[in-house]
């Protein structure tokens, strides 16, 4: 099997955690942290697999529809041990967000050939989930967040295309680009890293804006 | 034609209504009745036939748009009769519900032959139509909803899948489901039954929850 | 090249820069910006293709993908200098909104042919980018505001087939029908223009309907 599909996995199982967390913050039954737990896991990459054309991976194999419900059940009865169960989805959304940017990219890269397409491939379906299950939540988006968030799924997806297409081995670069995305949208977590925002006039402030 | 056909007709048709009734309720104009009534009409059949790669059902065939026009004009018309709006919505939804989790199995029975993408398909497709016209109209999500919700959509997809390949007859196994999930839906509205919600310790509002 | 491909163009690149003003308006950061820009750009054309099952324009092209970003650069730079970004914002999203519902009818008619299907087409797609910019930034959407708003791209989508149905050429029909959509929503935007609001009874308002 190749060794990327392990990011797939990885990317469904930590998403699918963040939607059963979200559940629980909602106060939803067990069956809401189910169908959260799916939606989440499976939302980007369905996405994600819709534009490319390609059999929509849970179809081919309904293992993944498992691995979020086992995910949902073990979320189920271990969150109320976790101190913060925001902080915790966060961090788990951002391993999602690392396997996810590599893994779509990969997938953009190999059904397509083109850089550009790959490095959005990668971007979107990395953040989709998460957005997915904020909507659905209604919870304040993710995006909306201040600190660096799109920006880490961007650079794992260009790292990763650009050292596969300059030849490193499918596994380096896929390692390499996790991990520049993770660290990137860690250290925001931890940090509190973000970029200026935009300001039209100095001591302005939303509510004036028109 | 297939019997079974009769559900996709009725789910469309009560979910446009279903549409419309939110439509009334924000006071839009006639326009956003049509609206409303097309994307909670065709929205979860369409993502449905995305995933499973098959035409999307009202390209090949538009009356399926007509209905739900004619669904709009006729809520348009006859709304104010109504005593409660929102209980109307909740009935017709549940029947929505029913008839579409039924047909979703069905559809991703015969296209993927996977019982579990069969469920989930059903599941899937049952609860989007509503997701989309709450996140469109701004109401709160029905997903949200302190009763009985995604568990019935499930119980019609599984009984109706447990059915069927357990060697039923096609239009037995689709009565005996919607029944279920309708009966389950109802019961959920008309006595209130609810799950147990998740409470990570007793006493903690969802205020307190970081 | 087929000269309706300009109104894609036109339509993604104003589309993609309403994505940006948004940010804006949000405050986000630059990476915000493409974000949105590209979401709002490529969105509703993206659900068109995907539903008339072809290939998804931006990936056969990535130079959409070029455009929506040069646009979010743009905006970001050039934004502070706008008297009122929501009133441009709502501007530019009509004349998107005209582009896209007589590009996305043709689409619909050249690859369905059927005249139902034109206009739903060109309806669904000419609105869903602005639907999906005020889903992700938090806004309230652009469907619930008073004036006429969907009208606008079912005037253009109808025109178009029609006339293009009965034999004008096609460069003709197509700037007809952006002509006529661009004015109704114009003049909606100008005159405040309005259908009246559905009331279920006189004097009832919106907080008494259950």
């Amino acid at each position: 099997m190749n060794p990327i599909i392990f990011l797939d996995y990885a990317g469904v199982a930590v998403f699918a955690a963040t939607g059963a967390l979200s559940a629980s913050r909602k106060q939803l039954d067990v069956i809401g942290f189910l169908f959260l737990a799916c939606v989440t896991g499976i939302g980007g990459g369905t996405v994600r697999d819709l534009i490319l054309d390609v059999t929509v991976f849970w179809l081919a194999n309904p293992d993944y529809i498992l691995i979020c419900l086992a995910m949902a059940v073990l979320v189920y009865f271990t969150a109320h041990r976790v101190e913060s169960r925001y902080r915790l989805l966060l961090w788990l959304d951002a391993i999602g967000l690392a396997a996810y940017c590599v893994f779509g990219a990969w997938k953009g890269l190999v059904v397509t050939g083109s850089g550009i397409v790959a490095v959005v491939m990668g971007t979107l379906t990395a953040t989709f989930g998460g957005i997915l299950r904020d909507q659905l939540a209604g919870e304040p988006s993710v995006l909306l967040r201040p600190e660096v968030y799109v920006t880490a799924a961007i650079a794992g997806a260009v790292v990763f295309t650009v050292a596969f297409v300059a030849g490193l081995p499918l596994l380096a670069a896929a390692v390499l680009a996790f991990l520049v995305a993770f660290a990137i949208r860690g250290g925001a977590l931890w940090f509190g890293w973000s970029f200026p925002r935009y300001r039209s006039r100095p001591g302005r402030r939303p509510e004036d804006i028109r």
